[in-house]
């Protein structure tokens, strides 16, 4: 049997003693104007030139950060933007990851979800034309639906959780009677009255750790903005892995998320910065920069791991 | 001013006196093999001449239905699943449309949302790249994260509310407290203890109606597999146009699903169906046959409507 994402993953931390995952949320405009240089032509940039700066810029920060981290995301709507072609530099730099670090794995950030038989159409994108490790996934349609991902016994499944945007809240945080009998079929679960309420992001942590990971194929996403919560989610999932977005240009705060999210063996967490480490320079040094940044990160969340 | 995705539809609706939408699911396996003869090379088809096929399809569904709809619905997947060459056919496939059929507008159902800045990216690809006039998107990360769809003012923002599929019930039936007295920062709504609960769905129904629809260009999605639930989000969201799949193939009912969700004015729902109609015959007759069934599910429909 092939080697499961979970596995992977578990090898990275230990070989590269990280938690860290760079975000290659590259967008054209941010990348540093020296790879730009001489490409662009009277009318601006194609879309192919786009396309070859972008994946130039991603192959200097994986050479440099590649053994710094324990996984690289990037986010599909970065490279969706440049339409066909973009979609097919997400593809190549998968492809050079798993050239140039084939232990390190890559978590594409796709936030998708359909119905069952259309979710099949997402799983052949993200696994079988990228050739992604993981993908992240919305739970509002219900584990039924996403069967097509949660079927994928090698593959990682992140289920949103608690996001780390300020309007999170809007539902996420809504009060939910609590599911106290789960019937046999798990999409329909029954609702109690009398018992105490807890927020949406609750019960969905719950439902994923309880009753979608039955193949221990499942991780959730916490932001790191709400520490708070993900100490909750940590709480509710045990072990489970947690990939944790918004530390860096988002403002979530190192030693909280850390002493929030640690499972109980000290790692468990996917610690993401996307902008702060691949844009820490807009100079010719954005690739060295980049590995300084992401050491940096690794470092001050190990200060806080006990091993 | 540009004309917007409501002013279109409304024209398109009058025009074709149609509420049926056909969904270009154009699962390639599932095209008829008239269309394949001769392409094949010995390994099977290229990515290229698997794109060539599908545009071809699309082009002869829309030549000969493009008089009995008011909307076309690609769903995203199914063109990502071929990669970069599939998101090409996916923007030839909208390009077509407007040409060939510059009324009709075209919903990309591509069920998407990530935090704010992301979904700038996703704006790009939809309505820049794509070219669409109106999209999908999922409602658990809030308002605050898809402003940037929401400040599309021209353009059709369709909100995943209560969905087609056998265990939507999972987290949509959920009951929550109330929102009753909705704060200044409608990102964080106030919650009501001792307030009558309700389902989930109902209140992102009541959220999108009252707050996320400031620029008039937010519809929501309920699957006609749930009649019932149609005929409350209808009473909840007034005139709000409510884009309605699961006809045909997925077993929704045509008479309830049209007394459950039509609007003060007989309109006002969007009737889509996929396979029952592009895939109605295998054969060479394939386009005809979506023609007569196109016609088949307009009359069908409009027997139920009060002109």
């Amino acid at each position: 049997m092939a080697v499961t994402f979970f596995e992977k993953f578990k090898a990275s931390v230990a070989q590269n003693n990280s938690l860290v995952c760079v975000g290659l949320d590259s967008d054209f405009e941010k990348i540093p104007e020296c790879l730009k240089k001489g490409k662009g032509e009277e009318g601006g940039f194609s879309s192919r030139q786009r396309g070859e700066i972008i994946l130039a810029f991603n192959q200097a920060i994986v050479d440099t950060t590649k053994d710094a981290v324990c996984a690289y995301k990037p986010n599909s709507a970065f490279y969706e933007a440049l339409g066909g072609r973009g979609v097919e530099v997400l593809k190549q730099t998968v492809t050079y990851i798993r050239e140039v670090a084939p232990d390190i794995p890559v978590i594409v950030d796709a936030k998708r979800a359909d119905i069952g038989s259309t979710n099949e159409a997402y799983v052949e994108f993200v696994f079988s034309y990228l050739g992604a490790d993981a993908v992240t996934i919305h739970p509002y349609l219900g584990r039924e639906a996403v069967k097509p991902f949660l079927e994928q016994r090698d593959k990682g499944v992140f289920v949103l959780c608690r996001t780390s945007n300020p309007g999170a809240g809007e539902f996420q945080d809504l009060l939910v009677e609590a599911i106290t009998c789960q019937g046999e079929d798990a999409s329909s679960p029954r609702h109690s009255t009398g018992q105490a309420s807890e927020e949406l992001y609750k019960v969905i942590a719950r439902q994923v750790a309880k009753e979608w990971n039955a193949n221990g194929n499942c991780g959730l996403v916490v932001g790191a903005t709400y520490p708070e919560e993900l100490k909750v989610v940590r709480t509710i999932v045990g072990d489970m892995s947690i990939l944790v977005p918004g530390i860096g240009a988002q403002g979530g705060d190192i030693e909280k998320t850390v002493k929030a999210g640690l499972d109980s063996k000290g790692r468990g967490i996917i610690v993401n910065s996307s902008r702060g480490i691949i844009f820490a320079s807009g100079g010719e040094d954005f690739a060295d920069k980049a590995k300084v940044e992401a050491i940096r990160l690794r470092d001050a969340i190990n200060a806080f791991r006990s091993i």
